[in-house]
């Protein structure tokens, strides 16, 4: 007998504007499902970060088929999971948790829903050289991605040297060495003269951090360059790289598909993920459209 | 704008059999809302009745609208919420919590939903002396409900003498002196020889407690008898009775009307209290039948 009906959320800091509801009940309707999805957000109920363990439990406790995590908590939740699936093994770090007899599972939809982006968007773009800006969480997940798919060397750029290189570390660990390196921003206009490739996962071009994450003159019409920011969907660096003739793929697919395959662990139903691309573009362009 | 969803939940102890989330999770969809209704067992929790404040802090921290809480947290809930309702504050006791802008307001359905399905049952019954037999939680929200429907006299039976005496106290408190007292259950047949009528109020006749809740003998023809037991719907009380040629009223009124007063609190929308009684009774016939 299917289930009746279906509890999820997510928990984070500052995640009002999250368009993470909205895709779920959407695509829930869609299949005929009952499904609920609350934000939980640390900042009004006065929670520190590390409040996520108590949270998980909490919404086990109370009937919740499973969770979203995001910033600040993806590595503190760590702690407070009972298994991990291989990539948030791999990769340090939980997006989606899901409740099984019990037991809190972690997985990262955010790998598996870049590379669906990617394989979708950018499907014949060489992967030799990739330059990647941004070692946070978001560009810890793309990276990961991306060596998943198959990229021959990844070169991370982050204005954090420590964490940059920590990274490359990570990866090397996990995909053989030399497939990563760590890199300054002050040598990415050799790199990028070299390079098949650029994917963007800093915040630069989202509303409150408008503008180019790196000199214009950097890019070239041999690049490909896929973007993290999906609030806009059409960021600076987009335009200014389609506008140079380059193959470009923006956020969207990511945010839509990472909530796809959240959606099926949650459910256990297979999400028309292109629907919900749709619904994510929609409703980005509704409420993230720069003013 | 109105919401997308809803979130509520019943707190308490073997519960597993409730019908509450199917009654609210029906009506929302008649309603086209996105509704669940999750249930919070104690018992697999292998939580004690005091943990029922920090489940309902839990709960309103993760979105829930509201809770019902039953058996053994109606009470224990009270010194956890920031204000009551009318009813729950003269009962001293709460089935329904609504969170309204982070603040927790106590309510109780139980005297609502007795008094809607009495005057909709039993609209001609005379009221000027009631024997009511129990004075157990579920006894305490009736007495409550006779008397705020205008019963004259409201004699209270319990095996439990203190028990008795402190719902007539409350009782008359509440209502002014000299509208309740309690009596032992050898006093029945003088109480009940005088009665226009009584209410049933204890688990006996329930699937798991079958028979009858006083000697047959006591019933006759001049009273009508009013049962709160809904599992199963017909009972051994109200079969003997109608077979004298009392009116009767089964407990699925009460059942379904203190939910339909939950689902008009947790969502401000008006439920559709008849068609949740029938699928009350589809399902209590369908599961809580005798075998």
């Amino acid at each position: 007998m299917p289930k009746q009906s279906y509890l999820a959320g997510l928990i984070g800091s500052g995640i009002g504007p999250s368009l993470s509801p909205a895709l779920h009940e959407r695509e829930a309707d869609r299949q005929g499902l009952r499904l609920v999805y609350r934000l939980i957000d640390l900042d009004p109920l006065g929670m520190p970060p590390e409040a996520v363990g108590d949270l998980v439990r909490a919404a086990r406790d109370l009937g919740f088929d499973g969770l979203n995590i995001t910033h600040p908590c993806k590595q503190l939740v760590l702690e407070h999971l009972d298994a991990l699936a291989p990539q948030a093994e791999v990769l340090g770090a939980v997006n989606t948790v899901v409740f099984e007899d019990g037991r809190a599972v972690g997985h990262n939809t955010d790998v598996t829903g870049f590379a669906a982006s990617f394989a979708r968007g950018l499907p014949d773009a060489p992967l030799e050289r990739v330059v990647q800006l941004g070692a946070g969480g978001a560009g810890a997940a793309v990276a990961h991605a991306l060596l998943t798919l198959g990229a021959g060397h990844v070169t991370v750029v982050d204005a954090l040297p420590d964490r940059a290189a920590a990274l490359a570390g990570a990866l090397n660990r996990a995909f053989g060495e030399g497939r990563a390196a760590a890199a300054p921003p002050d040598r990415q206009a050799r790199l990028l003269a070299q390079a098949d490739g650029i994917v963007h996962a800093t915040p630069t071009g989202m509303a409150a951090h408008p503008g180019l994450p790196l000199p214009a003159g950097l890019l070239h019409p041999g690049l490909w360059v896929a973007e993290v920011v999906y609030r806009p969907l059409e960021t600076e660096l987009l335009r200014t790289a389609r506008a140079l003739g380059c193959a470009t793929l923006d956020g969207g697919g990511m945010a839509a598909f990472q909530a796809a395959d959240a959606f099926r662990l949650f459910t256990g139903r297979e999400p028309d993920a292109p629907r919900m691309l749709a619904d994510l573009t929609e409703l980005a362009g509704a409420v993230g459209a720069p003013h």
